[in-house]
C-alpha cells in the first residue's frame, strides 16, 4: 500500500520512537466515563496536554532538531512560533545543548513567552503574526546560518509526531477511530503513517477550526490551497496553507477532515474541565468538540487526541464564559423597569425565585434607548440550563418585563 | 503508641479499604517537576481531585452507608451539603441501591447540585447556608427514621477517608512529610490515623482557610471549639466546629495546623491549571499553598493532597482573576487623561510600548471625582509579573498620567 513516494513511513517513525525514548513522555491514555456516556460509545483521551512543554510539539521537535549535523548544531536554530512549536523547540533545544532563538508576534500570551524563555530560548518579539515572525525568522536564518526549523513541514517532524499513533495502537490495541486536531497536519500526517500501516481499518478524522480550515479544500482540490482570511481563537491550529510533506500523507491516508465551531470548542473545554478536571487549550480540545456535536461515526473504542493543554488564563476565562454560554448555563439580560424605589428589588427577588444564580448587576439611567421614567439593569445570570434559562425568561415576560437577550441562548 | 479509647484504628482503616476495593479510583500519584523546583524538595500530588465524584468524599460515604443495616438501609439515608459530601453520598447510596435525600443550601453551586441529582438523590434546595440545610436534614431523620449520614463526625467516615492514605504509602513508601486540608478534620483524621501507625516518623500537617480555621484554638485548648464568624471562598473546608470523633485522632496523631489565605490559594490553584493542567477546588488546593507560601517545614519526599477538583465555573473564574492578580500578572489601573482627540491613543500605545497586554478599557466622563475637561480611563492589563507591573507604572507616572491602582500588587 505505501507509496516510494511518500515522505514518511512506518520505519521513520518507529525510528523517531526510538530516538525520543527517555526524552518524551509517554502519556496516559484515559478511558472517559463522561463522554462515553454522552455519545454512547467508549472514548479514551490521549493527554498529550500532559505531555513535556505542555503540548505533544517536543516530539517533533526533538526528532527534528536531534538529527542536525554537528556543523547545523553548531550554527544554532531558529524558529517562529505563538505557542506550542515555540516551548517545544526551546525545551528540545536545551536538552541537546543548542542555541535557540524563537520569534515571537507582539501580544503572544505572556506566560507562553515565558516558558520560552524558560526553556533558555532567546526570545524576539517581532510583528503581530506567526508569520510576520517567520519572516524575521527566515531572515536570521539567512543572515546568520541558523536553521530553521518549521512547525509541521518536514519529514522528521512528521515522524515524530506519529510517535503519538505508536503509544496509542500500544495503549488501546483494537482501536477502531482516532480523531485529532489538525493545523499544518503534522500531527495527523504523523500519525496517520502510523496507525493506516499496523491497523488499515482504524477510521482516522481531522479536525479544523471553522474559521480556519485549509483541509477540506485542499484535498478536494488534490494540492494545498492557502486560505485568503483565518478567524478563530484556536491559534495553535490557525495555519493558513498545509504543509506539503503532511499533505502528501494526509491526502493518502486520513479518512475525513471535519471542522468545528469555536462555541464547539469552548463547549468540549468546559465538559473538560468540569467531568475531567483536565485543561487543554482550544486547538486541543478540537477533537472531543467534533464528538460532542456529532461530526465523527462512532466506532468504538474511540481515542480523541488532546493535543495540548497550554492555554493562557486569560484566554481561559473567555473560554469558560463562552463555554457556559453555549451549553445555555449563563444568560445576560437587560431588562426595563420603572425608576421608582423598590423596583430593582422586585426584579432580583423574581429571578431569585426562579432559583438562578445573579452573578452581576448594573444599573443605568443614561441608555438614550429608556424612556424617561425607565432604568435598564443587565444581568449576569447562572441557570442549570437551556430549559431552566428558558423558563426564567418565560416568567420575567409573564410579569411584563421588557427584556433584551445580550447573550445566551434562550 | 494507640489508645483503647481512640474511636479509629488502623484496622479500621484497612477494613474499610477492603470494603472499598472495586468501589474508588485508587487515585495516580503525580510527581510535580514544578512544585519540586519551585520549593527545592521532591513533591507529589495525590489526585483526589480524579477520585469517582471528584473528590475523596466517596471514600467516607460508602464506608458508612455500606455498613448500615438492611433495617436502616430500608429507612434510607439523609445528608446536609454544599457540595462534595452531597455528590459522594448520592453516588455511594446509587452504587449501594439505597433511597437519598439531600438538602443544600438555596445559591449552592448549580453544577454540584445537578450532580448531586444525576447520582439519583432526591435534591432539596432550602435556607442559604449548610447549618441551615443541616437543621433539614436532622428534621427529616427525625420524622421519616432516614439515617442522618454526618461529612465527617462517625468512625466510619473517617476510616473510609483514611484508605487514601494507605494508598499514599503504598505508592510513596519513604514518605517524609504529607500536606492535606482540613476543614472539619474526617480526611487528615483517617490519614494520620493511618500513616502514624505504619511511619510512625512522617510528619502529617493540615491546612485549614485563615477565615476559618477552628482547628488551632481548639488544639490549643485540648477540646474543639466553635468559631463565631467564617469567611472563605473556600467552602470545602469552612467548617466551624472540628468533629469530636476527629478531633481526638488530630490532637494526638497530627504534627501541625497551618492556616492560608484565599489569595494563597488562588495562587496555587493557578500554579496547578497552568503547569499541571489540573482543576482543583479551592480547598484542594490548600495543601499546594501552605508549600508555595512556607508554611510547612520541607522534609522530602512530600505527598501534597488534591482533596478535590468540584469548582462551580464561575467561581473558578474568579479564581484564576485574583490568581493572577495574586501573582502580580493582572492590574487594574484608573488612569486619568485630557478629554481631547487622541488623547486614548496616547496612553494605550504607551501600554503596548510596554509589551503589556491591554485585557479591557472603560472610558468614562461621569466620574464626580474628574475636573472639567478631564476623563478617566479603566484598564485591565496582563503584565509579565511584579517586576514588569511596576515598570509599567512607573512609566506611566514619568509621562505625567495621575493613575490609582484599582487591584494587583504595583
Amino acid at each position: 500500500m505505501a507509496s516510494p513516494s511518500l515522505p514518511v513511513t512506518l520505519d521513520d517513525v518507529i525510528a523517531a520512537q526510538d530516538l525520543l525514548s527517555g526524552v518524551v513522555r509517554p502519556t496516559p491514555l484515559e478511558y472517559s466515563r463522561a463522554l462515553s456516556e454522552r455519545v454512547g460509545a467508549d472514548v479514551y483521551l490521549k493527554c498529550e496536554n500532559l505531555q513535556r512543554a505542555g503540548s505533544f510539539k517536543i516530539r517533533g521537535a526533538y526528532t527534528r532538531i536531534a538529527r542536525l549535523s554537528e556543523e547545523e548544531k553548531a550554527r544554532g536554530i531558529v524558529a517562529a512560533s505563538a505557542g506550542n512549536h515555540a516551548q517545544g523547540v526551546a525545551l528540545a533545544a536545551q536538552l541537546l545543548g543548542i542555541d535557540s532563538t524563537v520569534f515571537m508576534p507582539i501580544g503572544a500570551p505572556i506566560p507562553k513567552l515565558l516558558a520560552t524563555r524558560a526553556y533558555g530560548a532567546h526570545v524576539e518579539q517581532v510583528g503581530t503574526t506567526v508569520d510576520e515572525a517567520l519572516v524575521a525568522a527566515k531572515e536570521m536564518a539567512a543572515s546568520t546560518g541558523a536553521i530553521l526549523i518549521h512547525p509541521f513541514d518536514h519529514a522528521d517532524i512528521v515522524a515524530g509526531q506519529g510517535t503519538c499513533g505508536l503509544e496509542i495502537l500500544d495503549q488501546c490495541p483494537d482501536v477502531k477511530t482516532i480523531v485529532t486536531s489538525a493545523g499544518g497536519g503534522g500531527l495527523l500526517a504523523g500519525i496517520s503513517t502510523a496507525v493506516r500501516a499496523l491497523r488499515p481499518q482504524a477510521r482516522i478524522v481531522g479536525v479544523q477550526a471553522e474559521g480556519a480550515a485549509a483541509y477540506p479544500a485542499s484535498l478536494a482540490a488534490g494540492h494545498p490551497l492557502a486560505l485568503t482570511t483565518m478567524t478563530t481563537m484556536a491559534d495553535g491550529i490557525a495555519v493558513g496553507r498545509p504543509g506539503d510533506v503532511p499533505f502528501a500523507l494526509v491526502s493518502r491516508y486520513v479518512d475525513d477532515v471535519v471542522t468545528v465551531t469555536d462555541e464547539d470548542r469552548s463547549a468540549a473545554l468546559l465538559v473538560l474541565l468540569e467531568r475531567h478536571k483536565m485543561v487543554v487549550e482550544p486547538a486541543g480540545g478540537a477533537s472531543v468538540a467534533a464528538l460532542l456535536t456529532g461530526k465523527v461515526d462512532l466506532k468504538p473504542p474511540i481515542v480523541a487526541i488532546l493535543s495540548g493543554g497550554n492555554i493562557d488564563p486569560m484566554l481561559l476565562l473567555r473560554v469558560i464564559e463562552h463555554g457556559l454560554v453555549s451549553a445555555g448555563r449563563f444568560l445576560r439580560l437587560a431588562v426595563r423597569t420603572g425608576d421608582q424605589p423598590g423596583e430593582l428589588a422586585r426584579l432580583l427577588a423574581e429571578i431569585a425565585e426562579q432559583r438562578a444564580n445573579i452573578v452581576d448587576v448594573a444599573h443605568s439611567r443614561q441608555n438614550p434607548r429608556l424612556s424617561f421614567g425607565e432604568v435598564e439593569v443587565q444581568l449576569s445570570v447562572e441557570t442549570r440550563g437551556p430549559d431552566h434559562s428558558a423558563a426564567l425568561i418565560g416568567a420575567l415576560r409573564s410579569q411584563g418585563y421588557p427584556l433584551t437577550l445580550l447573550s445566551g441562548t434562550p
